[in-house]
């Protein structure tokens, strides 16, 4: 999968982009992630990328041009017509079943702006996706857009070890985890639950599936909606409602 | 404001706090980031961090002392006892209201895991507050650590200058932003709203306002439960309905 980020900071890429799974996938080939900076696409002679907005008011607008310059001249370089998305607020909230989605395409394009709105246009007829990851503030759509890598990449076909398999992620069962417990037994006082170390794997199994439906109950009762639940699962989330 | 951010990866974080507001933040001292490995703070030989699940499993476990060890290290550095964030899809999910909570923190600590589960004792016993970012899934707590670093360090006073103002921010209104415009008034045949141009600015109030209620209720209906809404917006909320 290719991956292109437009942003006018690319220097805030290095690191993440650089280290982990995200540099793994790029050295087997993978992915290939690449950061332009759009600013290289303004045709103004001091290489402007926003404007003030019409109408009034504070703040910037990102103009259309460098934006439209840039996508036009990196989607030539995949296969097809890519997907190009757009990280704001105002967006769909990215999930787990986006990401699914997403690591289906043989490329992305993803357009970060920093500071300033969008001129509506880039939103109308240039991008595919618009997408939040969260009802909060962010200086820029940077961090978001590595959100979005780092979950969409870690999905793609061999990129995750053994070690870090996303078989027992977090919202694969629809749940929330289970409690884990490493040595040692007991920590200042702090111990770990006596079935844990009973070598009974019936008992461990249902231990587990049990916590698992209880921190869910508590933290996420809207996930259940949506879980698949047993019989047996069921009658335990009576219990926890009594 | 004091930030300590524990990981495995503290590579993972230069370009993003060497850049921008949070580099800015830095240098007028409002606000101070420190990344520490707490793989330091392991007394094991080989600075061993993580082990085997009881009960048994695939995945590793972070193992609690050298978190325990770490944290406490650190946490005298600051004035009082800061509060304790962990990094984690089982968290309660991070919003604008939480990142202003937060920022009226003298000093924050946040612990960042990197594939593994964290032992249930760094839970119970470590840590004050479990956030996660979204219904998503990452190979670490690291981008979602930056994402509650930037959004809290750019509320802190006099981080954001005019440019940047967070008075217009989506969500400070309760609602989603209006479409913005900037020039050309013509790109390619795109054409700005008649309405824009006109000078007239009661009316460019009025249709920025109708089109956030628009936006919104097209998007995010959920939001109108809470926003502040006059009699007026109710009533252009009801032409939309019908």
């Amino acid at each position: 999968m290719k991956i292109q980020v437009l942003s006018l900071f690319p220097e805030m890429f290095e690191g993440v982009f650089g280290s982990s799974i995200l540099k793994k996938a790029q050295e087997s080939g993978r992915a290939k992630l690449e950061v332009i900076n759009f600013r290289d696409y303004s045709e103004s002679k001091h290489k402007q990328v926003d404007d003030y907005p019409y109408g009034g008011g504070a703040g910037m607008v990102l103009k259309p041009e460098p934006l439209f310059a840039a996508v036009d001249a990196v989607k030539h370089q995949t296969a097809k017509s890519p997907r190009v998305l757009l990280m704001c607020p105002q967006g769909e909230r990215f999930s787990q079943q986006k990401a699914e989605e997403l690591a289906k395409e043989e490329a992305l394009i993803i357009i970060c702006g920093h500071y300033e709105g969008y001129d509506e246009r880039i939103r109308e007829h240039l991008v595919t996706d618009e997408i939040s990851i969260g009802d909060f503030v962010l200086t820029g759509g940077e961090i978001a857009a590595m959100t979005v890598v780092d979950s969409v990449v870690r999905l793609l076909p061999d990129v995750l070890g053994k070690q870090a398999s996303h078989e027992q992620d977090s919202f694969s069962t629809g749940l929330l985890e289970h409690p884990h417990y490493t040595r040692p037994a007991d920590f200042n006082g702090m111990k770990v639950p006596e079935v844990l170390l009973s070598g009974n794997h019936a008992k461990i199994e249902q231990w587990r599936r049990e916590e698992s439906l209880k921190r869910t109950f508590e933290r996420r009762p809207d996930l259940l909606e949506s879980a698949t639940l047993t019989e047996q699962d069921l009658a335990f989330l009576e219990t926890l409602k009594n």
